[in-house]
């Protein structure tokens, strides 16, 4: 198996809703995009939203709802950006999961809920280098 | 907020069992990995081990256990090694939840479950991109 990953996708229980949600903050809808699901390019991968329905039964899961153990983190480039973006997901109607603090591994944190639910932690993190392009690199 | 992700954290039962999967599928620990997280470069982004109840308590998420309507997939060259991706995981200890077969959009794909369920789908997409460098492009 290659070391990295094409697409997340996001189950999601009304399509327009939830376009319009990322939409509010940013991403661009591109590609194949159609009624039934959304692309949008997220730096060398993708990011979709698909219906949770549809989700689970194209794996072969069955799905009781809620969280499933995967969140999703942005880095970004100062603990004042943390703040902001998390303003921005509340304003595209999203919901602040933990405000901005102090992480206990030495950055700057806070959480966010999509419509659905999925959490996206955004942070600035001392230790990880962002690139110009927006790619992350651990250190060696 | 920039159009990228940075992190995708997969919450785990048992970190080291978690952690062998990802090695034997070829994946390499690298940066600030410790006894109590994993991190994977993953070209540009960053796949990451936790424990699932520190990562449910970090969001502020309850977690009734399951999926959670996130999927990550892979996207490969050809429908054979959409099948030899499956095969390795099924070696390393994970689950194929769904054999290769051919996809109603137009592809080949296949999925299986990590040690903990998380569904990885591997697909041959031929209306999508493999750049070089392993990203993946929509198309325009």
């Amino acid at each position: 198996m290659d070391r990295r990953i094409s697409l997340i996708t996001l189950g999601v229980a009304d399509l327009a809703r939830s376009r319009r949600f990322y939409e509010k903050m940013g991403w661009k809808a591109s590609g194949p995009t159609s009624e039934d699901v959304v692309f949008f390019q997220a730096g060398g991968m993708i990011l979709a939203l698909w219906g949770r329905d549809s989700l689970a039964a194209d794996a072969g899961l069955s799905d009781k709802g809620g969280f499933g153990g995967i969140a999703l983190a942005q880095n970004v480039a100062s603990p004042a950006a943390v703040d902001a973006v998390l303003a921005e997901a509340e304003e595209a109607g999203g919901r602040v999961l933990k405000p901005g603090h102090e992480a206990f591994w030495g950055g700057y944190t806070g959480h966010f809920a999509d419509p659905d639910g999925h959490p996206w932690e955004i942070a600035w993190n001392p230790g990880f280098t962002i690139l110009a392009d927006g790619s992350v690199k651990l250190p060696d």
